[in-house]
């Protein structure tokens, strides 16, 4: 086999065997295929689609295209959740205590990652003593036992995809809906979930702006998960405002206690709770979406969640009393209040921009060797729709730093508020499960 | 500005500015760009093709991107001839002294080259003595003088092209139009043509194997000559079956001796004609190509284009008797007849198949460091549409070597014979001057 002739039949719209994609990930994991050949044949991919048996092959391909994870040894069926990204989601804080206080086990390996607020374990280590420097062994008796335990990621999961990636990245072939997709799916099975949750973002804050792009990301997802044999569902839900109204570390742990004391925003209650749904039904818990809610509803109202998630941070070394005792949490310094410029009705806020903002303040990474501030971050007052008085605050700045005229500044230019009657942005558009 | 960009907005669909194909070129030769980017905007032009601006604004990247040769002490218009390549064309071997006698330039830079037969000076070789080792003054002294000199390729041209096209080579996006023509059109131009003429093949034996890629291919070639200020006109001519009866080196030079001596094929006397009126129209020497093709066929009427080629052989060394006493070029020491096996019309003839059979004689160069041998190769006693019987000769096998089984073998199976009659292929399908 050569690779110029995959290349060629890809560039002629014909479709690629799973001999054929298996060889191109194994050759360009081993340097055997070129960079220069792979961003030819990215290209070719870009312009004419990968079909449905492509995508799964092309997945699989980069799932044994380093180390996998075997979670066997844990009883039930592995769930796992991804979200494409977003700004303030805070559910998987949430959605981890929740599906696993009615017996979902959930696994979770996490990173810490760039972005606006650190990964999931960041947010974790603003709980003291909170750590995932555990064994694996400890992992899996955690799980067993708690049925939830987070640990760091371990070993050279999907290589090819990470070199690939790069290489997108470079050659303006990362906007392709199978090269998206399989990369997603191939991390979230070679982490050894048997079933998975996709929460696809769309609006301004999100990789896909349109709701047609992440319906058609959503489906193919979907599709190469159940044509792999992980049954596969996902939620395309709005990103064009922050989810919640925390946006930061310790500021998104306390939004996460709050909204497993049912206390929560109404947006991230209502999509952790149709996230979780799918993850119990999945899960093999409840038949139905109906009666998946109703038993994770029933889980905070009765305090079964909440205390599921003491028993997980005691277990991993944290200070449980913190979910009573929030301000036991890391506090920043400062607090200034964004007060609205006009009376008026928030019309608009800019999802990406005002993440931006609280990287600015410290609370995410834009390098790898960037330091994060724990502490700090934003909390909307306002959401989109909500009328706001001349004066009020629109939204509260949690500082280390005392000079914030820039961020300010930023987040007016992101925040836009209209006389008439302005209508909040559906939360939830679809729902797809096959 | 990046080369990202570039790529993303060629992907797009949208138009690259001079600057932005300059910033690729430039960056692609001197190493600031990579392959794996190079290859991507190559693909990306394979699907959404180049306008004419930015054909043209390639072509002159590649011409700057190396040395030009400076033909401007040449007196007149220097117009050289471009063939997309085929099996057994002579052309430029009876081109060359016929227009040369009409007093149009030819200043020629030929290489060696691999393929079915050598280049143009491996056949020029065949004559013992010539030889092209001379400096550039006395070439430039030799055109003004004898209005004909070959010189082999010095300088580094178009290095840009080279390093395109090798990379092209390996990631399938070879057969893009754009990039075709502004690869061929680049080396011309660099060589220092001020008008060009263009012999597009189309058939089994050239690149372009439909009438309609040739004529998109010349169309494309003339529309950039003409909008860098290089007049160029093209023919589209059949290569279904090889041009003239010979193919081998020290053969087609005695084939160019008597298509100048007026006892030449009739398709390589008529495509000579057609190319040859091309360029004297062009180099200013005839209105029209009527008129152009009256003075061609006047100069090899009255010898003066034969005594054109005597001057031009002895100018380099070579032993101008051979023109008149062709036996004393190389001799091979076999001949074998390919008998008919059956009566009828001969229908087809795979002119690249049968220019195989004569490079695994010897006449050509599979790898740059093959050895020719001057004497061997095919003679065509039949072409397509003539009549033929059992045991009578198609052709004639010139050969060094006693076993040529093979080559028979092969050469039947890519000859075939019908009973009822066959119509000869046309020759030239169409002219383009603009």
């Amino acid at each position: 086999m050569r690779m110029y002739d995959v290349i060629a039949k890809k560039r002629d719209g014909k479709h690629l065997t799973e001999e054929e994609i298996q060889f191109f990930i194994e050759g360009y994991t081993d340097g055997s295929v070129p960079d220069y050949q792979a961003s030819a044949l990215a290209m070719a991919i870009y312009f004419q689609d990968m079909n449905d048996d492509e995508r799964a092959a092309l997945t699989m391909a980069m799932v044994h295209s380093g180390d996998t994870i075997d979670l066997s040894d844990i009883d039930g069926i592995k769930v796992d959740k991804h979200s494409t990204g977003g700004v303030g989601d805070t559910t998987t804080l949430c959605l981890a205590p929740l599906v696993a206080s009615v017996d979902v086990p959930v696994a979770k390996m996490s990173g810490r990652g760039l972005g606006h607020t650190g990964g999931t374990i960041d947010k974790l280590e603003s709980v003291p003593g909170f750590h995932v420097e555990i064994s694996s062994d400890e992992f899996v008796n955690l799980v067993n036992k708690n049925k939830l335990a987070v640990i760091g990621q371990t070993g050279n999961l999907t290589p090819a995809d990470k070199k690939l990636y790069g290489l997108r990245d470079v050659t303006a072939t990362v906007n392709s809906i199978p090269l998206i997709a399989s990369s997603i799916m191939s991390k979230k099975i070679a982490s050894g979930a048997d079933a998975i949750v996709l929460d696809v973002k769309t609006g301004a804050g999100a990789f896909m702006k349109s709701k047609e792009e992440a319906e058609e990301l959503a489906k193919a997802m979907v599709s190469i998960g159940n044509n792999v044999g992980r049954q596969t569902m996902a939620v395309i839900s709005d990103m064009s405002q922050p989810l919640g109204r925390a946006i930061g570390n310790a500021l998104e742990v306390r939004e996460a206690i709050d909204t497993l004391n049912g206390r929560g925003p109404e947006d991230l209650t209502e999509l952790t709770l149709t996230l979780g749904s799918q993850m119990v039904v999945l899960g093999g818990k409840a038949e139905t979406l109906d009666e998946a809610r109703n038993m994770l509803e029933e889980n905070i109202q009765n305090g079964n969640a909440i205390k599921k998630l003491k028993e997980f941070l005691s277990a991993q070394g944290g200070d449980a009393s913190v979910v009573d005792q929030p301000d036991a949490l890391p506090q920043a310094a400062h607090k200034f209040e964004l007060e609205a410029k006009e009376s008026g009705y928030v019309e608009n806020m800019v999802a990406d921009e005002i993440g931006h903002a609280a990287m600015m303040l410290g609370a995410g990474r834009q390098t790898k060797e960037s330091e994060i501030d724990l502490a700090v971050g934003i909390v909307l007052n306002k959401k989109v729709g909500d009328y706001v008085e001349k004066g009020e605050s629109i939204l509260t700045i949690h500082a280390n730093q005392t000079d914030v005229d820039e961020i300010k500044e930023k987040l007016y230019n992101n925040i836009s508020i209209n006389s008439s009657e302005v209508q909040a942005p559906q939360l939830v558009h679809q729902l797809i499960s096959q």
